[in-house]
């Protein structure tokens, strides 16, 4: 069979699949609802051009991938032709678990698994289907093969998952100061004891990846206003679970009401066929063609919600250093209890509340980036750099939101 | 009111509000909606990059008819502040009756309405609401505003639309080869007697305009796997029209159920309000939803269609410079019929169809595009290019295709 | 020896050095001097982007080189790395006898030898010092290895010469509408009997690399205002060559002076090792160098048109479709006789000229650009295309320039 | 007269000239001779693309005034139309008194005169030619003009300098990772107090800016290969001084050899017309057309220098954080003394020496960057900042270096 191996990418040119495996995977159903999934939730709420998905990011993350493997090939690195078909596959279906909105509905849906565990069903569930060979695929992203770099490429602090989407986020934002030098940062791998080293001459590259990794979290990942859409987004998912466990009907498909009548845990996915599958038919198209019909909903909290989000209308959201002044949020409620006409306070919290969000530029408690010197040195490149300070690119910024309804706002 | 007035765009870096009616139109919930409308139909499933919306496009198209009229205003020609907000809001809501995947299923769901009257319709309706103030606006669309080059802004074969589109598309898909010229264009416009000109040493930006514009055409617009991927949706909607007129039971939300229920005129849209309130309803995300719920519906015509445009499995499709045989499509018509167990022919039609698609480069019957000469002269593109050909710019290409699945290809 | 293998390039981001013998040729002081030689002789005073050199755009057509072996290899067409080291070394010198300003002095410094002919003399030197190592890359220069394709991809109309230069100088001139789909042109590349053939969904690439070249021709290669100031730097050496015949004395490196007090020709090339050296110390540099040191000259001719390209003061230049009036050309040489005091009519020929330029957007006489189907059939680009003419394409557009000092003008 | 008003620029696409007496100063030989002066002097031999000159970059940085001049307006600040003018007149003449390769030769032509002072002397006297229209761009460079914000766009450490630098010179270099997105700080700017400042929500843009600037400093500005050919380009006009200064005559254009036979002070340029004349004819032609015969010349160290730059055959360079071995360094200067066969140790420091290079990522003895809150606030950028630290951005980076010639390395 004649199979299409070049696909058009606005970020890269063209991307090439390699193995005839990776084309079977991108055509497979699982693979092809990542489609319907947009890489940044809601963020283009805020940055319109922020339509890209998680297909674009699991083909480009690939092609990255195919860089990484030519180069330290180029550097006497042995990766089998069988090694590079698994490390591929595997980095394409890093985020195949990822439902509705990436992030964003993560723990709204189903109760206490992360987007990597249903990753990993979801693989399983295709090795069997591909008759065992994803295999070591499965085992580089448990990190339990003996070649721990290609885990370190899949999935580190310099993977091939964030040079992707740094890059790729940068571009669909127009936030160009994000841009990245993947190219230039993959030519600089090399591996050193089976780890995954930098050669030194590409600091300043590693320097400035960090530096725009943290631009990207506070001026996009983390946007107030993208963030006052998710919450509601995820209040909104909240009160159409409480209105059907209280015997209320709501329209949406049968896949989507599925998962709102219910607690789905990790045993569910494990003991029952139908969890999967419907996981596997759920994507941004459910919840936005059905809150749409919510925001005709009599409830008032669900249709206010549910119009802020399809209508952009969204709430208020204060966001600083300081911890939020619980008396002022208080007050907040109050008015929003007499203003929407709500039974208590408890309801009042669905469009009144206060969290925190963080961010860490460089974590020194996760695998470290090492920088390779020409004497064979090994550093740190919190050590290594002259500019990035350990204590601070290590400390966590933490900042505080309240967010409130506008009309309510004194 | 603080009105942001900036907003990112990949493609232009930065989009300036210049007014604040275009603020509160791109507010209101009619213009949110185009953000769920995909520019492109269903094109991103052979461009995975093509998922921007009217939404964007419309603001991009804005964004060029500000440069526009400050280069005309640069040249001594008369725009006055009043028709400037106007000429910008009629080019801002040119695109606002689109339905769901833009021109796809533009005849599926409403008969005989063009998305240019259903845009006007929505216009009317702003127009009240914004007391009056889009009257200019209306006009220019309308072309019953005394200055006609305003109009040609709009909507002629050099318009903001199509200089926005052509870029757009281009960079979203990755063809860069389709890439135009939009800023030295515009750069070159001028007027002469109310008619929108352009001078001629822009005669080679126009060329190369008029041979992107026909590179789009066939590499993107009319891409024969995009072409298959969307007439198969369009007999999805004539499946599903059909199954529930003979009275079976489609899951989708009320809105889309409302148009696929009954023929909906002109007519509907003007003695009713709830057509159009629905109609504000619709998007991709609508049909997308249902049609994967369809995916699993006993009808074998609906679900195998349905499961072709959710899980990218396409008929394959023949395109060519010569007429179908139409032995050779009865016989693949037969096969279908066997292959399915369907009752009849006309049923196999849903799987095995012909017909043709056409393009012309530049119509000499449209509006001219007319290059201006230092000496007063005014030319037709077509004359006054020593490269291109009337005869062969204004020939229509048709080319003739054969769809059908591939399960039964010999 | 440690190689740098990987050179930075504004175009294409990353240029790879795929062979020791390619990095010792650049290293050589024959290719160095191409850093001296701007691409686009004069063009700069109109784009004042275009500084850039033959240095880079041989790099850069040695990259793309790289590329489409990888591409036909892929397509299992046989390449054996011999061969390939070759085909890299022959496009990494095709451009080495170049002269200053490239093509502008051509025919000024030496006499009746095409930079051609040039290369060959360099290579066949570079031959000798490298022991016999370039036997292989000068038979596909030449055209006499067997494997015709190899020269073809070197010279012909669809070469890694054009594709280079098209994309590159549309780049630095920032004439963006030139910018060709490089990459796409060469993924569509295929050998059919020898013979480079492009596969047949290229055709629309390949009709847009022929209206961007033309685009370029008009808008850069012979933009009118370049043109003038390159008609006056030939003008000078004609001068400055007729004064020193005359026994004037010019200051001047000793290896311009060389070639300005005699007329060189192929023979002095061939037996005169030191015409070769000279030339090979010769570049932009000892003409600018030069020339605004004439400005002081006594001569008026001389220092007039020295001051017109060093200070671009340029001369009028108008171009069009009809042929000149002599008469006025006349008049204009009567006005110039008396305004600078000159001698007679010859000398104020230096003045005011006129001539032709024309450009064939692709000839039919040359090697025809082969379109390949799926069929096996194979077709020359004027009859695969539905858009291009061949009757038109093929006609050499002719137009006429006449030039005259401004400070003459009516 | 009908003046050209739109030139090409690959970095921005179209730079406007928005007044006729910007359009004067460009057309003037003194501008016009920075088209002949490279923007980072040898730089190219490292990133070939790097061939853009001190004209590009002032017509760059006279494009980014007019942007900084419209938002600062349409936040209300007051800039009255001859202001404008003037700000962009001082913009575009800030760089007018570099000699040839900027930079690198700025002490060896002229003593104890910086580039600035230079600059000064060439306004003054345009300004006498222009009747006295550069009077407030003079006072506005030399920072005596009542509003000091103005000077501050000139030269600040957040200048349209250097906005436009850092962006040109990724740009041509093709370190894409140091370029910065101007147009987002230029957007964010306003004035308080008199002062420059920039919005709060441009914070990360500034981070940004700061550590792009770190990165083009060590990777480009300081580049080790770079530097080597700088400070053999130094030795070589140290050399050619010493040998005139013996009597030796060496080839060169008289304004060269003005400024190598003698010490020119700021005096000579107050009291002596053909100071200024000459150093006017002076540019990076003169130099590479002159040292490419010394070359040839029987001085070993003048001619090896010499090859060395012509042919990039450059010294060996070590950089790091330690001071160098002088032990050593005079280990090696006895081995060169040795090779070379030459006179004493002196003569061996042309080829043997070391130094120091350093760089502040951000000076807070200069003026600062300013924040501004909505409050109305005002934080330096290092307090404003969670990211960056004073106390690290504040330090002078220094390294160490050492050169010696390839040849006699152990």
């Amino acid at each position: 069979m004649n199979k299409r191996k070049i696909i058009n990418d606005p970020v890269y040119g063209f991307i090439k699949v390699p193995f005839d495996l990776l084309y079977d995977i991108i055509e497979h159903p699982y693979f092809q609802r990542l489609r319907r999934i947009k890489q940044l939730g809601l963020t283009h709420l805020v940055y319109p051009g922020a339509m890209h998905t998680r297909f674009q990011h699991a083909l480009g993350a690939m092609h990255l991938m195919s860089s990484a493997v030519d180069v330290l090939r180029s550097k006497d690195q042995s990766i089998t032709d069988v090694e590079s078909e698994a490390v591929h596959a595997a980095i394409l279906l890093h985020d195949i678990g990822h439902g509705p909105f990436s992030h964003v509905l993560e723990n709204s849906l189903v109760n206490g698994i992360s987007h990597e565990e249903i990753s990993l069903i979801f693989m399983e569930k295709l090795n069997k289907e591909f008759n065992g060979r994803l295999e070591i695929a499965i085992s580089i992203f448990k990190n339990t093969y003996p070649k721990k770099f290609l885990h370190q490429l899949v999935s580190s602090q310099l993977d091939m998952d964030r040079l992707d989407y740094l890059k790729r986020d940068s571009f669909f934002t127009g936030v160009t100061e994000g841009v990245i030098g993947s190219d230039r940062i993959i030519k600089m791998l090399d591996i050193d004891n089976d780890r995954l080293v930098v050669e030194s001459k590409g600091i300043y590259s590693i320097e400035k990846f960090l530096i725009a990794r943290r631009l990207m979290y506070w001026q996009v990942y983390l946007h107030k206003t993208a963030l006052a859409a998710e919450k509601m987004l995820i209040h909104i998912m909240q009160r159409a679970r409480e209105l059907i466990s209280n015997g209320e009907t709501l329209f949406g498909p049968p896949n989507l009401l599925y998962f709102l009548s219910q607690q789905t845990t990790v045993s569910n996915f494990k003991t029952e066929n139908h969890t999967l599958d419907f996981f596997a038919l759920l994507d941004d198209d459910d919840i936005m063609s059905s809150i749409k019909i919510w925001t005709l909903h009599s409830d008032i909290i669900l249709s206010t919600l549910a119009k802020g989000v399809i209508n952009r209308q969204l709430c208020r959201i204060e966001l600083g250093k300081e911890p939020i002044d619980k008396n002022r949020q208080e007050a907040f409620k109050e008015k929003v209890l007499k203003h929407y006409h709500l039974n208590n306070l408890e309801e009042a919290a669905y469009f009144v509340f206060s969290d925190t969000i963080s961010n860490t530029a460089y974590n020194t408690k996760d695998e470290r980036i090492n920088i390779k010197y020409g004497t064979g040195q090994i550093l740190d490149i919190s050590a290594a750099s002259d500019m990035l300070n350990l204590t601070i690119l290590d400390k966590t910024i933490e900042k505080y939101y309240l967010c409130y309804p506008k009309s309510i706002s004194f």
